[in-house]
């Protein structure tokens, strides 16, 4: 059986009955989408958390329309923008870097248009709820088919700003990009860094990580359950990047990470 | 492509899980029914909350079967109703004013049935769970086109107990009618209320804000982002309602208004 | 109108986003499916709570694949299962415990195979996200109409560890299953078990209950309703279970059960 319906998904920092009401814009202006509510609990404010969640997540949604509202600029200039990737997707969202690294993911950037169309909005646009007044209808309308083209001037989307790992003197120095809810860490560097700083490192090999208020002892492993419940390891996650965990605990309460930003490993002696 | 899917939406106070379960009856039930979840996390027993909730997101979702269960009452005598409005939906949950803001936003009240057919009930009513035996199963029969009327004897459906605004000697006092995600607070009065108490606002005029247990000096703005990141702000919010709010921050947190009941506002001299 | 959408349940302890990265290979795989998600909340590595959800939520939804992941083990030799019920549903998640209780009121399990058939799984698997390259694209296929014996060798399913109630000198004492949000008590007995401690109670029965660090005295019931406002009572939930409550509260907080593993029940003298 072919299934037409056109896919919509949703990530805000907006909560549920939010984010529902954006929901409810797709669902009145285009009644065939499925919609899917990807996140309505990224951290506020944090579009640096709503980037990662998005370029980790949307590889695995359909070929749609993915809005993305993490939006500390609602209310000033910055533009909304819908950005068409090579996979066939639009990215829908504020033009505040939010979307570039998923798109990064999709095929990259094929053409980006600021959302100026009168027509593409609601009736009335309020100065803080752009997410249900201009992203969501945006949405709604070009999962109806209209052409990106026609949403406003084409633009040049701005990219995220992530510091990048450094490698220095048998170190690696990484960003923290989020903490899930798990109490893990999610780190900004993939195994082509750690192979980089380290070499090709062999599972049970041993690292001291040090960040700005502490220092712990771990091993490089490839899974959880390789090291025993309640101990910190570090592995490469499900969707490539490094991180810092504890099996069956949260690392950020075991070892006192919550609030860390950048961390450096270094193998044990 | 015509979409004749009809529209089912739900908002509670019960929890991802409970409010799942509600949905899954209504799948079982009404099997085309396109259900979006508004809401499983308004404050338990939150009446106002929930109802202000309501009246300010059903405008924006389709014509359909909205449910609203917010229900301290179950398990006592209290009716289950259905309110068809003006617009055409009908709104279905436990009949303690819940509804009513909402169906005020919608059009108004036809006419209001309580819940009593015992064939658009599931087989075994529990005395705790109405919105898995009584409101999903009423919602999902409503969507398959079962007439209001034949749930049950019409009503007089019950409104909601909301202190109005009141303005005395050039102030404006206003009940808080609930605190957001965001630790945003949303006031029970309208542009219109502040203009009778201070006649036409300029954007940037301060005001004098006090409470039961402290004070605080602001300005009224169009945008969050016309205040520096930190600082609080009185403004109208996207659904109409006067908000106080911090820019990029917490409102409850910075002023310390948590628990608070009442706001007065006067211009500062 | 026919509705032949295949219907899809997810419940799983990944919170929002990676729970809706699991909708998402599902609606990748089965872009026809109906997708619901039941829980992302349940609490972190808690089996038990996640196989009580299971069992007091699956009969009220349609006939489906329903996916449930706790997966403690996941990076382990546990074995990944799909699970044919009774009624028709398919169970699909980690071979522990979870799916047994929910499949005993599903008709029982009528057979049982590994998920092992790449065919059947995301092209890359990864060691910790089997919610996502694992059990979800099994849903998935199993939602398109793939055989459950095309998945893999047949298996006998592990059936969930919990203490059965025990009767003994007048006292009847059960495992505490799990806390709801409300902060009531769910136990791991039914009004059978009541019965054969103490007979037949009458509504308005007094009862002692004991625990690890503390006692109370509260009465049996049939409605929250029949207590004041702020007391507790015990009584049977809408799934049958003993519960522990407090109308209009918080049975954790006001008596201070927080932790609390088991309960004694005897009636007041």
């Amino acid at each position: 059986m072919p299934e037409t319906r056109p896919f919509v998904s949703l990530a805000t920092d907006f909560g549920a009955a939010y984010t529902a009401i954006c929901a409810g814009v797709v669902h009145t202006i285009a009644p065939a989408a499925n919609v899917l509510v990807l996140s309505d609990e990224i951290t506020p404010f944090d579009v640096r958390e709503g980037a990662m969640l998005l370029r980790q997540a949307l590889p695995y949604l359909p070929v749609g329309v993915h809005t993305g509202i993490v939006d500390p600029g609602v209310g000033t200039p910055r533009l909304p923008v819908a950005i068409e990737t090579g996979r066939g997707d639009v990215l829908v969202g504020p033009d505040n870097g939010l979307l570039l690294p998923a798109a990064g993911k999709l095929g990259g950037v094929v053409r980006a248009h600021a959302l100026e169309n009168p027509a593409y909005r609601l009736p009335e646009v309020s100065t803080s709820f752009h997410g249900r007044d201009i992203f969501s209808p945006a949405a709604a309308h070009i999962a109806n088919g209209v052409d990106v083209a026609d949403l406003g001037a084409p633009v040049e989307p701005l990219a995220l700003d992530v510091p990048p790992p450094m490698i220095a003197d048998g170190t690696l120095t990484v960003p923290v990009l989020y903490t899930d809810r798990f109490g893990s860490l999610v780190l900004g560097a993939e195994r082509d860094d750690l192979a980089a700083a380290f070499g090709d490192l062999a599972p049970g090999t041993r690292l001291d990580v040090t960040w700005e208020t502490g220092t712990a002892r771990l091993s490089f492993e490839e899974t959880f359950g390789s090291v025993a419940p309640g101990e910190p390891l570090l592995w490469i996650d499900s969707s490539g990047w490094l991180g810092l965990a504890v099996n069956q605990g949260s690392a950020t309460d075991a070892l006192g990470l919550t609030g860390a930003d950048t961390l450096t490993l270094r193998k044990t002696d």
